[in-house]
């Protein structure tokens, strides 16, 4: 069977207007000749709408409960494409974690799918019907609703992808693909055809609104090919895959940026063993996320100077958990809150020489201050002045010829 | 296990305020050491949300996917019962139908109860759990949601009380309780604290507010002592229990009405077997539901007089009928769009003498004329002009002693 996998999320449904469309889209794929597998998620509010009731119910709102009242957005949602699909004249009708079923571990609202059972959705698909899997949730081994707590129905749609050994899993959204660069900030930005899972990962905050990292990383576990696209304008997509499936690899496949970080530097640190992590474990305790991280060499080899980056609303409680952690001396802090990092992206600076050159030279040219720098084998990050960003983006966009 | 199963309708749970309070109407139950199984309808308007989203995708909504749908309402309000619950220090969960499972036989959307399996809910109960059971839903064979069609939450809570042999089985509504005659006309009305199955049955007119005739018809097959009260305030309620469970019996139990009634007189109807069924066939087959019938005997043989009253939103549509009825042939007819019915209900009727003649009297005192009877085993019902309507059920309130 030529099985392909269509994942609608929240404001592809978010509407009966568009939940018709999202049944023209489905049926499109039926005329291919395709068999068709749908997951979906809750139509766009039903879930936040739920969450603020069970908050209102309670502020330790019991994990099972909560699962059981959440997934019921996707029981709405999936029965009423199963509905216009059957009113189109296709046969076709949900099925819920439970019917399936769709086997997970793990704690309630932090579920992971382990298996799903073939059978019944195999013989559904021979009998011609489409399938409208209710995204987000399974069943625990006590029969019990959970729902995936990485990802939610794009991991459904990952593992249905996976266990039905679907020749295509599409994700439609409300973007249409993953760009060079943030094109609401930069107007020359250009849709990426095809990027491979590492490079999609590290362009995460431009990928975000497309998919968060987590089903990334299950689609490059599960060797799933993720083709994201549109379900409100038609027009091709991004195709997330294994590197090995791209031929022509750029060496920078796009330009990240974020705009909320904060820098934190400790002068005169005095430097012994285990300095860094009693630095970092009180930030990591209380959820602060550190990003960059840059030591200078102590020039007596008694204190060192350490620079890190954060997120800026973490700011204020950082600088007052480094103040009282008893565990750490330093002689002075400086914290600057308005810095952002801007980061190539490309597998291919892995075998190209003077990428680093290109980066630095081109944003010198612009009389951009690089404050730190932080590398890995297919991303270089640095850290510059705000004001300086829109200007850094557009400068390493062209001179990685992403324009065209 | 002293068990008791409480149902809680739509507006009792209507909001996450009001399913505070419902838990602790269930916590107050389990402080009397009862074993207590709660049946919960969805929050009110949410399943109008629902059909009114399902009417958008289609207006013939397949009834597979319509139950799935709506029945995603229950879910949502037994989680947010349980997880009040938990959050009051009480164990307690969901229990959906297929988990328990309620099975059902029948068509999608109009299913009825055959069975539900007691052994899930008994060890959850032994384990000192509360079940909170979603009302109005179960499955069929085909492992399909269901939903029931005929008293929906009722009659869940009806046949849970029944399968686990409860003590009692209590209605929790928005009125506390059935009255004597409509309160908000009549200002001398009082609760009734016990009334057999057949008496509330003829008093549908006033206790449709409190349960369905379904329902009630339910209860009193399934032996199952119904006790409606209120959610809102704190009062007795009234009990709905077979007859013999009844001392006191009253001649009359209480004093109902309609208002919206209309006559139709046919003069001169030729009179020859089965034309009484070639008049209410075209009614009965749009749907016109056709209450008294009174045919005078025809004096030459010939013709007949032959009077019924529907609704009153029904006599354009019967006048249209009845003129192009080519079956039948009359000399005149005669509409009265201002009529209404009042009933005196009550099992100590057929024992007791007289009944009908102080019913009469008590009408012609206060000059009210009678244009039509109808009498049953323990109701008699007269047509009165409907501006005598509220003098009428007072007269009568007042002869068969309902005020004390």
């Amino acid at each position: 069977m030529k099985i392909v996998v269509l994942k609608f999320g929240g404001t592809s449904v978010g509407s009966t207007i568009r939940i018709k469309k999202v049944a023209e889209i489905i049926a499109s794929y039926i005329k291919k000749k395709y068999k068709v597998i749908v997951a979906s998620s809750a139509m766009s509010g039903i879930t936040n709408d739920l969450v603020k009731k069970a908050k209102e119910i309670s502020n330790d709102f019991l994990a099972d409960e909560y699962d059981v009242l959440v997934s019921a957005g996707e029981q709405m949602s999936c029965s009423l494409i199963a509905g216009r699909l059957n009113h189109l004249g296709y046969k076709s009708r949900s099925w819920l974690g439970w019917q399936i079923p769709i086997l997970t571990s793990g704690a309630h609202s932090a579920s992971r799918i382990q298996k799903i059972n073939k059978k019944n959705i195999i013989s559904y698909l021979k009998s011609g019907g489409i399938p409208i899997v209710a995204g987000f949730q399974g069943i625990n081994s006590q029969n019990r609703i959970t729902t995936i707590g990485r990802g939610g129905t794009d991991a459904s749609a990952i593992m249905l992808a996976k266990f039905f050994n679907a020749e295509k899993c599409i994700i439609y959204t409300d973007v249409d693909g993953v760009y060079t660069t943030d094109p609401k900030t930069i107007s020359k930005a250009r849709k990426i055809k095809i990027i491979s899972y590492e490079e999609m990962l590290e362009m995460a905050s431009l990928g975000a609104k497309v998919m968060q990292p987590h089903s990334i990383q299950d689609a490059r576990l599960n060797r799933v090919n993720i083709d994201v696209r549109s379900s409100f304008i038609k027009s091709s997509g991004t195709l997330i895959t294994k590197r090995k499936n791209i031929s022509n690899n750029k060496i920078i496949r796009g330009v990240s940026f974020t705009k909320n970080d904060a820098k934190v530097t400790l002068i005169g640190v005095k430097d012994k063993p285990g300095i860094a992590a009693a630095i970092f474990e009180p930030l990591y305790k209380n959820s602060i996320n550190v990003d960059m991280v840059v030591q200078n060499i102590s020039s007596n080899g008694k204190e060192t100077d350490l620079t890190f980056t954060i997120k800026s609303e973490d700011l204020y409680k950082t600088e007052r958990l480094l103040k009282k952690n008893k565990k750490i001396s330093f002689r002075k802090i400086i914290v600057d809150n308005k810095v952002s990092k801007v980061s190539i992206v490309g597998v291919g600076m892995v075998t190209t020489p003077g990428v680093t050159y290109r980066m630095f030279n081109a944003l010198a040219k612009k009389n951009i201050n690089i404050i730190v720098i932080s590398t890995s084998e297919i991303k270089i990050s640095v850290l510059v002045n705000r004001k300086n960003i829109n200007k850094a983006v557009s400068a390493l966009h062209k001179e990685f010829n992403l324009e065209n």
